[in-house]
């Protein structure tokens, strides 16, 4: 079975493994307070053009998101997000669980606008019986979104401008924002960010590292004993030394971009197999992960060979699948799966 | 400097790095559905007897045990603990943040008494006005405790049968639980563990691993769903395979008592010569945590070269410290400490 | 000002007044352990046909939902509920402060089918990745809805038996559950929700008490401890006596049943005037609340005099508004309005 | 049987009555929007020389302890209570439910002083590891203490300084409120808690009212948004004007202290009769409830004839019970009671 159903599947680049082997018998202070971890940081810092900024390292994606959103929340406020979003369906009610609602706006390709987010913010405070409402007190988003857009740096000007209107803060989750940097399209920085969200998280996870995100916090009022709250919510690694290492191995010389670049130029090949073969898209993601509307059967006989995520059916006779590059995907797979594409043959 | 503070200034034990690296490249499905997972956990359940017992695997201690005790408590229960112990005044309030009351129990050696659980449950149910009382649903003790004790296998059987005579969950916080299966007067085997408590947890980040811990859950009432809750408290990791990789080599070939067996004999090691130095034990503890209760002027000659963990105040002149032991503690620095030691004259 | 924006704006019955009155001077124990509060609970479990049914008595409806809902579930559970419930909407987020996501499911008149919950019952289950999704554990419907619809005896026979098939508790909320006894169209009995629910309540506040609802439960896994739970929560009034006396008083021949017909003649007055003035109906509501869609100019020229409740825009030149009868609503208050109606000039 | 076993057994003083009789077919606003309320804040805020203070009622003190507290505190922060205090252990776990950490202080006597407060908070800003720890951010005491002690004017001021000197918020539980400020050694006024606390409530349940609480808050930060958080947890009343009533009442000429001296004159009268019988003092309480150590054989033949609650064994042969006073204690019975007492024979 060649793999291409998410980007979590394999273990570490070698750079980062090497990293983590390098250390191994240094002896540093746990949780985090080590030279590696603080060297890190510093390089994000620079990437970010945010000098002040503080840099946290956490294990995985919904130990970020529920501790971002509780350490920002008072307890009466929900935080806004699209219908579709990982918050809102992908994380067993994990804000919910630390007790803020998540209210969650339609969409229809997975993106929030500026309009909604004022609408959504109007909406409440205009409300006569408001205290009965959950109040709004962030917004989430995701660069790229569930389905593979990216946010344009006009859309997250425009966005980030409406939370400030309103007094909420943006949260930008980035579990692969390494793809939305490099991707054709991609014209929002790491800088735009840290300029325009109060907090958003570099996603090691999906692009290479065992594991690790790096939460970056521009806004003191959230970073205010921000640590205390990771340690609350089981968010400090004892042996935090190894988020050092990997993205101290990740963030040097251009390894992070790189391999989110190859990511990209995989997936791309595949998409455009799938065009050539006629599938429709159903998103169109310029990221490592594509979508596309396929018969059953062919996608039936793919899945003898390769394994894809289900996203959901289209039509009788068509459903939906994710196809995911991730840092280890293997060019030679990639043309095995093209070449045997093109010999089933389109039922639909 | 070399490092006595804890037993988490290191990597991992070589064994374990390189099952890390073996599977690098296989492709595995995600958060540990994956056959390394399957394998360790087998070989878990095999050493403790249990062949009907979950095996769950997650990141740290704290994340362990909120969502043990999330997942086996309704609303209104607490848990109950010694007030030394380490959900009591280690985690920042993690076991609060889930909504049960930690109910702390007085103790002077860090050991809760199969008396104290008896009388703790009966002057619940006893007294009249109850229901403004939190309710006691679990007990939780630690294995060895935090000052490093054990608790004999006549002790567990006790505090077993109390729980249970008044229908409270056992749970046994097992962070160091290797240590306390080696180390001199030790008689509780795994297997005995999941005989008598509910829930106990196999650690792994102090003995050796980069990170993890086994949670090994014998009652059923426990399990159900169980992984729903690791999932919304953020303790499932998207590449689970890194846990079978590393307690796959920890539990092969006796790796983790033969790791667990070292550090216990160099703690040891330390331990006599701290005696034979005239230093009185804070704790009597077999394990590989040594406290000692030693003048300032000593200690503070020593920090010069070595670090270790302040423990609290004995009186004037005198504090308490902690040395550690870990499974990279090389013999080399265990004999300069002694030999250093041997110079300093004492002052008290 | 006569105000129709709701059916909480005045005291209570004088009966219920009276009976508070009446035992002003006699000391009973407290938090509900009274005389009092057990021949109330004996006359709902009578009137409900389930004497093996559990009386709770709780000040208000977001506090009995909450704690009901909280009681119920387990932590990685979601309640379901239609998107304008009104734990969805109207209050403030206090499901979710309980760490329990409100799985909210489209609808257009307020109610739920036995197909949806089916459907979401489904979805959940036969998700590959459910483990990421909140399990729905507790249906939650209101009898009459926010829009004074009811649901038909079938409707709830339904709805019952969609969540046994699938392992869901029903909760109702019966915040005006009388005025759904006696309204045209109405055949559903206390009986058969005692039957057909797990759980729901009988309200008070709204139909002439000073305040209190009536929690009946069925069920006796989510019964279990719940007075502890109601304690934590703030739900266990003092002075619970006060309940007893206005259960009492609302269950003792008839009166809580000819309030609510009173109320809902009352509203029917007004709503023939309205359909006779040529405003539509938002919303076919058989009960005290009317919903019109109805001309800003005659609206604002009405509102000088008497007050409503603004339910939002229906279109450039139109709002959506209820009027409410309550209890305490005189006829010639309404006749009042009917009259002043009829001198409006309609615009639209 | 003659109740003294607490100070809400029966119903309302009859200003309070007629005042909400009086007011019965009035229309207002719900939730406390209604001139009545807004009277009785004002009143309040005079009494407490207050007049930028905020006053929101709510219906129990359970209910404004926990809601107070959520609204104060950020997610890792623990509130400071005597071990003995009623939210350490007669709220069911209520705070914990909320999320937060009762950081229990010892006590011989029910009190805190300023020097716990200090010594506290400095031990974990000193603590190299203080983010293990629950950052203590409020102190909680309460006016009366569960015993029935009061503070003096001078150990206010000092726990109001050390609170600020340590960035903490003081919190005064004033369930009986009214006896601490009028009876014998009583120093500490209205306005001085205003001034010294950042927020305290003035108990109604306990003093004539049918319920109800009355929450000041002088600190702007806890004021943000409390109704939201009031209305999340349960505390927004529908009749609200059910406050304004009683409060207005309770407020008007005195009749609160008046109440409360009544009660505490009785309860004086209880105590020297107590005296000269022998019973020994538990706690040198100067109000309304007063506690004695009495022989089991006297007490049980005292509890065919009055009710009193059992707070604990003394000794073999003694126990400590409470005898409480209301508003509507019968002087004559106080009479009685004395009376029997003094034709029991001392045993022990």
């Amino acid at each position: 079975m060649v793999r291409f159903e998410s980007d979590y599947l394999e273990g570490a680049l070698p750079e980062v493994l090497a990293a983590i082997e390098e250390i191994n018998y240094d002896q540093t202070p746990g949780y985090g307070n080590d030279k590696y971890c603080d060297a890190a940081a510093a390089m994000i810092r620079e990437k970010c053009a945010a000098p002040e900024a503080s840099v946290h390292f956490i294990v995985g994606g919904t130990q970020a998101n529920f501790t971002v959103i509780c350490a920002a929340l008072r307890p009466h406020q929900g935080v806004v997000a699209p219908v579709t979003g990982h918050i809102s369906v992908h994380e067993a009610g994990a804000i919910e669980a630390t007790g803020h609602k998540v209210i969650e706006l339609p969409t229809s390709d997975g993106k929030l606008t500026a309009r909604q987010v004022r609408e959504c913010a109007e909406a409440h405070w205009t409300d006569p019986n408001r205290l009965q409402l959950t109040q709004p007190g962030m917004v989430y988003i995701s660069q790229p979104t569930e389905s593979g857009l990216i946010y344009s740096l006009a859309e997250l000007e425009e966005i980030s401008a409406a939370c400030r209107e309103h007094g909420m803060y943006l949260y930008v989750d980035g579990a692969r924002l390494g793809v939305a940097l490099v991707c054709p399209g991609a014209d929002a920085t790491l800088a735009d960010l840290a300029r325009l969200a109060d907090v958003f998280y570099i996603g090691g996870t999906k692009l290479g590292a065992l594991f690790g995100e790096a939460i970056v916090i521009t806004n003191k009022d959230i970073d205010r004993d921000f640590r205390y709250i990771m340690k609350q919510r089981g968010g400090i690694l004892a042996k935090g030394r190894l988020f050092g290492a990997q993205f101290g191995a990740l963030m040097k010389d251009g390894l992070y971009e790189r391999t989110a670049k190859r990511e990209v130029d995989l997936a791309w090949k595949l998409r455009r197999a799938f065009e050539a073969h006629g599938w429709k898209l159903y998103s169109d993601s310029p990221t490592n992960q594509q979508f596309v509307i396929a018969p059953d059967a062919e996608l039936d006989a793919l899945a003898e060979k390769y394994s894809f995520s289900e996203w959901g059916r289209a039509d009788e006779g068509h459903r939906i699948v994710r196809f995911c590059t991730s840092w280890a995907t293997k060019e030679s797979d990639v043309d095995d799966l093209i070449a045997d594409l093109s010999t089933l043959r389109v039922e639909a």
